[in-house]
């Protein structure tokens, strides 16, 4: 029995994958309660994203190929936290990069596990507002289009399932909440 | 340049490892656009999750230790996918044996990426209704606490940072935006 009985005691630990986005371990461990069990854990070092949203309410979103899912993919504009970067300034790097714009404001709406069933990627979540224009710079391996909605258009997008990301919804279904919408 | 200009070549794949919840490829690409990159990309088979919602308009949750987070995390019935399964079907096996529950109605709500910047799950959402209680059969390696709020406890669950999970996000925030809530 561990000590502290809120937490898992690791028995053995591998580091399967050591990468450039993510590492992977698999671990036997013997978690709260006693349970045994061999868990596969994808390690990625944090993510930020925000939605940029203007004056008049209309938001800003990205399309972008991911290799992952073999698609376009509309979504916030988003990306990993860089070493020493807290995750407001990777939000501003990441708006400036991907979309050209510069927050004045930028609101922390909601810090969240994207999928904490085998990873432990954690997605702050921020609301981008008085923005001003600045020219984008995408990464070298990146392909990034912008465009700009009304939130009834986005509440649409995501009724007829073009907008089906996870953190994207979860900023478009807040932003629809707001006390004025 | 590759024929489906929509489409990833892949010019060189490796699967480095083969597991239990996931695969993990890293491969070669030359994405649409000519891009060229090197992508590591967490495999897995496809998730289901259900909000389930008594007549009253309350909601039920379940709460369990996450390794890959290390936290007790509060989050819907949900599980993947197993070989032969529909969406549907691996709705309804969660159900029963995470929270003991039976809807006679199963609602599609959306199907969505949680994450698919370096991972191909999809989540296939459902809201379940018309619930009938049957004995709970948590699998050996689990241990879930249910529990069910008001959807206003569930609103201030998640303001208060308490409910951080993707899915449950999203599932949450869609129940708040249906008419009559």
């Amino acid at each position: 029995m561990s000590d502290d009985r809120s937490r898992a005691r690791v028995l053995r630990h591998e580091r399967v994958y050591s990468g450039k986005v993510l590492d992977l371990d698999v671990d036997e461990v013997e978690e709260p309660g006693g349970i045994l069990g061999r868990r596969e854990v994808v390690r990625q070092r944090g993510s930020v994203a925000a939605l940029p949203v203007h004056e008049d309410g209309r938001v800003v979103l990205v399309r972008q190929y991911r290799y992952a899912v073999n698609e376009q993919v509309w979504e916030l504009p988003a990306g990993r936290i860089d070493p020493g970067e807290t995750p407001e300034q990777g939000t501003r790097r990441e708006l400036e990069e991907e979309v050209g714009l510069r927050p004045r404001s930028l609101e922390p709406l909601l810090v969240f596990w994207t999928t904490p069933g085998f990873c432990d990627e954690v997605m702050h979540l921020f609301r981008a507002t008085e923005l001003e224009s600045v020219p984008p710079r995408p990464e070298a391996d990146e392909s990034i289009e912008a465009a700009t909605f009304t939130l009834a258009e986005a509440r649409e997008m995501i009724r007829r399932g073009e907008v089906r990301e996870g953190k994207t919804l979860v900023a478009l279904l807040l932003e629809l909440q707001r006390p004025g919408r």
